[in-house]
This record gives structure tokens, sequence and C-alpha cells, in this order.
């Protein structure tokens, strides 16, 4: 098994849908293109939602047609794995037309999330999927599965690991080449995650197992690092830790992809990923949203030395 | 050996010192109570330094005195371990007099950062410990010996594991009980950790180790995390995240005592420490300094659920 890590680059769509703020269509493209340049090889684009209910997703088909536009001239830019997260059938159909070749379908683990943030139970979000997953493999769509509050829910509580395990195998069955088991909430601690991440291996490689873990309580690095060491090798991060937390309104969500990297480069262990390149769009992005994002490292950089003193 | 960990609260010496609002003495007292009614065994009170070059100190025989007054009334203040910094002999005859029972001092790894910091080269650093090792001696007084700047200098860059080794044998040789590991500017990672901690395990006993790491960049508690895999049982933390890095403004600086306890607290290992009680205390220092701190946990707290949707 190799050492090195991919990182699913969320901020786009998990990272903006939950900020206030809304980025235009052209500033999502160049967005992307930064993060691209930064080294990003997976990119999540945008969202098939609706606008009346997501508006910071609005636009996402103007956002792909854009990135797409650019891959013509840009090497680069062709060579990166893109997707957009579809709620239902008529996502689907936008998808298609979109050109979009991955996407991405998101559960819950407990029936008041899957109520509160999808608006039906666990079980009718999987009778949606059914066409969705139907569409994709007609047109080679590539299917991902998010699979949320694996570590607690924030009306229920405690979540069952064999849920979350037979969930994720449902998501594996339905023809999902990967799962990201997220801690929405960022409630999760080191053992809890190797504990859920053992059980998940049983059943299913780990190579198509991802985690997507929040910093809400500052744990986003210790779980990464658990799960690093069970195998897991695919990991969402968001462009300067965007996204916080809709349950705990001014706190940290999506870890931030550049903390993400400084962690992984102080260990050897290679992201693809620069971060220098990751800075300077997070600057540019912050510029835009009129705050500064989250991210630690986004804020200091690597260690730069002042010269020594006499 | 135990599981369990001791937490050194450094909030009010390291973490106020480096604040630019001054809190009062009283308010001082006041936090120090609330701490150790959360359950702080071991406490840094203050530093005898000079008030006109660090302002946020002064008055730090008042607090020993306030905190020493209510000895008499409280068990749980009584039964803690105080300790307070001394730079040279002229603090060290004050905290004789304030009648404190532990002393810190404090020397440096890198020369650029001990010039800067302290004023003076390592060797002079040393030699000026020489009368305040002996008075402490003499006044059976215990000294703890900080080594700042461990993993990283903001003048130097890298620091050699051989000196930093060397520095902590002669602190431990000259009569410290402990000596602070310090990732003073927040650059360290795991790997880094592993290997220092490697080293000096060789010639200290692990028990006389602790870690001192800032998160400037995100990494304390993976850092922490490390330290404590190889036996590392004593961890400094400051309320809230109390401090910031005097090299890069707006930045964090000191791990958030929270983020420690809500992490071991996640992975069953005690730290004797009562979440809701510091958080409590994190919300009414904050309310006197006017600002949040920057503590994760301390913005969240642990996870308490809304109630099922129905």
């Amino acid at each position: 098994m190799s050492k090195n890590v991919t990182l699913v680059e969320v901020g786009l769509r998990d990272g903006l849908q939950n900020e206030s703020a809304q980025v235009s269509s052209a500033d999502r493209v160049e967005m992307a293109k930064m993060l691209v340049h930064a080294g990003v090889r997976r990119l999540e684009l945008g969202a098939f939602v609706r606008p009346d209910w997501v508006p910071q997703m609005a636009g996402s088909q103007e956002v792909i047609a854009g990135v797409f536009a650019s891959r013509t001239k840009d090497k680069k830019m062709a060579r990166v794995q893109y997707s957009a997260l579809v709620p239902n059938e008529r996502g689907m159909t936008e998808a298609i037309q979109s050109g979009i070749k991955e996407i991405a379908i998101f559960a819950a683990t407990s029936e008041s999330f899957s109520k509160k943030n999808i608006n039906c139970s666990i079980e009718e979000s999987f009778k949606r999927f059914e066409p969705v997953v139907a569409l994709a493999k007609k047109n080679k769509i590539k299917i991902r599965g998010y699979l949320s509050t694996c570590f607690g829910c924030p009306y229920e509580g405690k979540v069952s690991e064999a849920k979350v395990v037979k969930l994720a195998q449902i998501l594996i069955r339905m023809g999902c080449f990967e799962v990201s088991i997220g801690d929405t909430i960022g409630v999760a601690t080191p053992g809890q995650v190797e504990s859920l991440f053992k059980k998940l291996k049983k059943v299913i490689p780990v190579k198509k197992l991802a985690g997507h873990f929040h910093d809400t309580r500052g744990t986003a690095l210790v779980n990464i690092l658990a799960a690093y060491q069970l195998g897991v090798r695919v990991f969402d991060a968001s462009l300067g830790g965007l996204g916080g937390c809709p349950y705990a309104p001014g706190s940290a969500g999506n870890v931030a992809t550049e903390d993400v990297v400084y962690l992984f480069d102080g260990m050897g262990v290679k992201t693809g990923l620069k971060l220098d390149e990751l800075i300077k769009a997070n600057k540019w992005t912050a510029a835009r949203m009129l705050k500064a994002l989250p991210s630690k490292v986004g804020k200091v950089g690597e260690l730069k030395t002042l010269g020594k003193v006499n």
C-alpha cells in the first residue's frame, strides 16, 4: 500500500454551500483553476440542488462549463476528476447535461438528520437514489457516496456503528466506487475513528473508504491520522476550511486543505499539493468573501525564518 | 505506566503574558479559582519579571497572595501545585518572598531566540540560572525547566535534536524535576515529535519530560498524541488557548486546555478536568478580555443533542 494520500477538494461545494456569502460562478471557476494549479486532482465543483433552497450552489452548471472550457488549453485542468453532488433524478438529468463524469450522493445515518437535512427518511433517501444510480450507470458516470453524521448526530446523539457499516455496504452494493465516512458535526476522537474504520474494513476494501472530518472541536487532524494509520488514503478537505458548522454558528466545519497538507508534508506523506499555491488561493478567496478563512496554516504558512540575531 | 495524564495550566502565565489585554490581579485570582474548581492540579500563576518589560505579569505577587489566602477555606485550592516563572536572581528573591513552592526557568535552544527573547546567549542564560537554582534548593523550592523552540526557531529555522537533548540533560542535571519540551512557534508535526522524544527518552526518564505544544498550524493535538504514545504523561495547556503567537499576530499560540481535555475524554484518558467547568472559565475570561478565546471546544462544547425530528 502506498503511503501517499489523495485529497478530495470539497471547498467549492461542501465549503461554499455552508457560507453565507455567495460567490459568483466566474469566481468559482477561478477558484477551481487555482486549486488545480496547486495540485488538486479530485475536485467537487458544485451541486445540482434547487437554487431557491441552496442559493450558494446556483450556477453550478456554469461553473462546470467554465472549468470544462479551460480543459482544451490547459493540460492540468484536463487531468482532474471533477464531480458534483446530485440529490435526486431531476439533479441527475442536469448533471448528465453538464457532462460531469462523477457524481456524489448523500445519505444520513440518523433518521432525524435525514429528515432535517434532506427532508425524507433514510429508506426514502435510498429509494430516491435508485433512478439516480440507474441514470449514472447508463451514462457511465462514476458514483461517490457520502455518509453523514457517522460519529454523532446533532439531533440524536450517538450513532450506531453497525448502522453506519450497514449503510456504507448498501452504498457500495448500489455501485458507489467510494464511500466518504463523515464526521459532519466534528465530534469524533481518534479511538472512535479507529473503532468504526476497523469495522468498516472488515466488509469494505479500505481503498473504497474515504474520511471526511470536520474540525469543529479541533480533532480533524488527529482523526485523519487515526484513519491514515488504518490504511485510509483518501480524505476530503476544504480550501481554507471553508464551510463552518451550521449547527454551531461561528464554528469551524470542514478541515482546511492547507492544514491537512502541512501535516502530511511534515510526515513525508505526499498529497501532490503545493502549500504556497493553496495559501495564494486562500488569500484570493478570502478577499472575495471579505473575511479571513479559518485555516491555521492559511494564516501563518510554513516556518519562514526572520534571520539570525546578532 | 498509567494511561492518564496531567495538564499543567499555563494560561495565567504563558497565556496572558502574550495577550495585549491586561487582566487585573483580582481577576487573575478569580481565574485561578475557576481553573482549580475545574480540576486543575498544577497551575502556573505568574512570572517575576520586570513589569515595565512584561506589564501583563505585573502583580504576580498579589495573584499568588490572593490564591494562597484562599487555601485556608478551600481544600481544593490547598492541594494544587502552584508555580511561577523566574528569569533571574532578583526574580528568585521575589519568588521566595511570595511563598511559592515551585518555580520555572526558561531556556532557548537557538542562540538567536535566546538573544531576542531573554537578551543573552544560551550559555549566559545557564549562568544566570546558577544563583536561581542555588536559592531554590536552599529554600526547598522545586524547579521546572522550559526548553523553547525545540522543533524550529523563528530566526534560525531548524534546531538540532542533539542540541535539544543536550540542553534538556543540563536542565535535569541542574536539578529540574521536569523539562517541558516546547514547540514555541507551533511548527512541529508528529514524525518530528516522535523522533525527538525517542532521543530524549534515551537519556532522561520519560516521567521527567513534558510536552508544550502550540497550535499555530493546527498540529498541537496530533503532536500531543504522538508524545502520549511514547509515554509522555504531562502536557502544558492554556485555558481557551490564551496566548497567541507573537511571531504571527492573530494566530493561535498555546494549545487550548478544553481542546486537550476533549481529545483525552474521547479516548478514555483521564485528565481530572471537567470540560463544562473549563468552558465556564473560558466564557468568564473572554468577557473580561472583550474577545472570544481561540479554543474550538470552548466555542461549541461537547455534543448536545437538539432532540429528535418527527
